[in-house]
């Protein structure tokens, strides 16, 4: 049972409630419910992904993404369209293939980790030494595993918030370094994934502290069952391996950004997006045309709906997947701005459920009207949260500008994420309207509201 | 509600039921209830998919898995472990891609079928024209689409009793020797399969009343929408295409079979068995390593349990995807002998749900014990119906021998067949052991029943 204090009530009802609060609230409502039937989120999230396709960082294809991107957002009638355009250095798939040689011969299906090193033209064969854990790879024994293919695998179990990504994502991101230093030949790991399908996940990996390449593979889930059965059996097992990766020269890359100029220059800027650039396995639906979609969709519903107090400035970041390099540019060609609100859409394209704030403690009464215009949608107001919800804001976040993270529903996304399985049949067009209706009804408010929703304390 | 009358009550008690009978239903009860906790299933469809993947018949893996068979099949104190050896005409897959040239350039997932011919070659470029049925593609005009690389896209969804594959399945069967009837370049279908998956159905085709090999190769699911939304924008669509399947030589396969002596050499054979060979582009777990396993662990239970009244023949039949030469072999080889009963399993290890029957008249009241026997394990009984569970008997079968059919559960099967994505992790250890249940149900009965079930009127 849950009983309502007297004091509580008398409290509610004696808050004041300016007019223009109410109208806002209204609007919202209506902006919101007509939202529903979008189809303009469908409509941007198709053109990338089946006009360009995959359209990895730097790539020919992802500068095709851009023009497409101009030539739209300016279609759609927002102003200042440009390009803040940047280089970047340019790492190369090339092939990657893994042969059991002994004692059970056979193909696995891998596919090489972003920036992996590569085997020698030929190739190299070696033993291959197993770790159930990024703890238990980092106590190995240099002397036992040097010269040898290092596997780690783990258990990742689909989550509504993702979480697991965190820390079973260390096994990409730190693994191929720790291995480097343990003077490994290579390194294979279970992909990062919720899926067992033959589509195995890439990812973006630094070599931490001038560790030296080496190649860096991720298995299939399947093909990581069948090495560990393999394993199991107790006798050695030999891959001969091949990986062509490599680092070539430097390529343009770029945020497009495009603005809703806000009544008052003064009032600060409310950015939303997502990234262009998408993985070159997929064709990058929920990864992240999704995000783009839904986020400019919602922003051109505020647009016809009258010009709004502050500039909301829609921002398709360039480069995400090697490492944030669009959000890192933006960072530090925007600074100086004024931003009110940071918010990202790059979590795939199944539903809000939920919203995060990382705002000023002073604005936080006002996220009342928010949760009351997102709870008819399901969305649930969650605690505060430093994270972003997409790492391109993240980067910009650490100069302490405020966020509110839309939450998605991220129990399928990891079947999905940075394989070649991204593609336009994973998005669900019904999912997708709710999720624009949610950022109309975030940006309805954001964008006329006149209280500072930062600085965040603690971020510096 | 339902009325039970009064005449039938009467006749039913009024049955004679011979001891022998109901010792054997009692019998078969204990077997099917201890079957439930089977654990050698998991051991036999383990060790192919493991140890040796990839299974192609006439492949040097296929010989590997014929060894390993006779091996496990004698330790298993099977009687007249043998290989019945043949040689088949060799298609090696080889390599294929198919790369959009225009307008939207980007690369597609496809994979050849079966006895698909090769591109020159350095590939061949051409325009795609669309079919949206075969009957469309067979009323194609020949001057409209010579040279042309033609697609053949479809929709096929999810049966429990997996009837679809027969209708849409032609696509593959009868598309290629069509379009290459009507000149084209080129055949591209949409993968025959229910998933949407960048995994590829492949499966064979043979070139009908002589029709020429052209490359012919199905796109995965995901990849053949990208080409319907493609070719829906309305520019022409140009597609580069390389495939270098070829025939090549010839290649010894076989199958494997191992017996159970009846008491009664006269009382006939009782055939059970699945398919030893595989597609390459998966591990052949569901395709048909289960079917091996669940045949004879049920077998197996059998022997254990006191020798029975016929023959149980096992067959692990050979090159069933390239043809059913495996069953082809065995009818020609094995004519005279008196068969009394044929029943593969060859539709995965989902749980059976219903059985079918193809057997004389006279012999249908002998259905009842089995009727009984399976309905604990919620199998109902179908209609008489003369199509195999399998291939390799659907071959046989046509010498009039009776079949019954254990009907499983078909409902996600075509979102793995003839895929990279048919690997062990498919197979669900709870519904393997429903089905080792049933076929021992099965062939306690079948195998101690001194009734004929044949011959099949109808069948020459």
């Amino acid at each position: 049972m849950i009983k309502f204090s007297r004091l509580a009530f008398a409290a509610s009802i004696a808050l004041p409630v300016p007019l223009t609060a109410q109208v806002v609230a209204e609007q919202t409502a209506q902006l919101r419910d007509a939202a529903l039937g979008d189809s303009l989120a469908l409509v941007i999230v198709d053109a990338p992904t089946t006009e360009i396709g995959p359209r990895k960082a730097g790539s020919e294809a992802e500068a095709r993404a851009r023009d497409w991107a101009v030539a739209k957002l300016k279609a759609l009638g927002f102003a200042n369209v440009r390009i803040d355009g940047f280089d970047i250095a340019n790492w190369e798939r090339g092939a990657a293939s893994a042969e059991v040689i002994a004692p059970f011969p056979q193909s696995l299906t891998i596919t090489a980790l972003g920036n992996s090193g590569a085997t020698p033209a030929n190739g190299l064969q070696a033993e291959v030494i197993g770790f159930d854990s990024l703890a238990a790879l980092q106590a190995a024994d240099p002397a036992s595993v040097k010269g040898k293919i290092l596997f780690v695998t783990h258990r990742m179990t689909p989550a509504q918030d993702g979480s697991p990504y965190r820390t079973v994502g260390d096994i990409r991101r730190l693994g191929p370094s720790i291995a480097s230093g343990l003077g490994a030949a290579a390194i294979l790991i279970r992909s990062i994934g919720t899926d067992s399908h033959r589509t195995p996940h890439t990812g973006w990996q630094d070599w931490k502290n001038g560790a030296r390449p080496i190649p860096a593979a991720a298995l299939a889930n399947p093909d990581a069952d069948q090495l560990e059965r393999m394993l199991k059996r107790g006798q050695p097992v030999t891959i001969a391996l091949k990986v062509s990766a490599k680092m070539a020269g430097r390529r343009p890359s770029g945020n497009v950004i495009a603005e809703i100029p806000g009544r008052d220059p003064m009032a600060g800027i409310v950015l939303v997006g997502g990234h262009l650039d998408s993985w070159d396995l997929g064709t990058g639906a929920i990864d992240d045309a999704a995000g783009l979609a839904i986020t400019t969709a919602a922003a051109k519903r505020i647009m016809d709906a009258g010009q709004p107090l502050r500039t909301i400035r829609v921002v398709w970041f360039g480069s995400e997947e090697n490492g944030v390099l669009g959000g890192n540019d933006y960072r530090d060609r925007h600074k100086g701005e004024k931003h009110q609100l940071l918010a990202e859409s790059d979590f795939g394209a199944d539903r809000v459920w939920r919203f995060q704030t990382a705002i000023a403690d002073a604005a936080l009464p006002r996220m009342k009207p928010l949760a009351e215009a997102l709870a008819p949608l399901g969305i649930v107001q969650g605690g505060r949260n430093g994270d972003a919800s997409g790492s391109d804001i993240s980067v910009i976040q650490q100069e302490g500008m405020p966020v509110i993270a839309l939450g998605q529903d991220g129990t399928r996304y990891f079947d999905i994420h940075h394989t070649a399985d991204d593609t336009l049949d994973k998005i669900d067009p019904a999912q997708l309207r709710q999720n624009v209706a949610a950022w109309t009804a975030l940006l309805s408010i954001a964008a006329n509201d006149p209280v500072d929703y930062g600085p965040v304390a603690g971020k510096k």
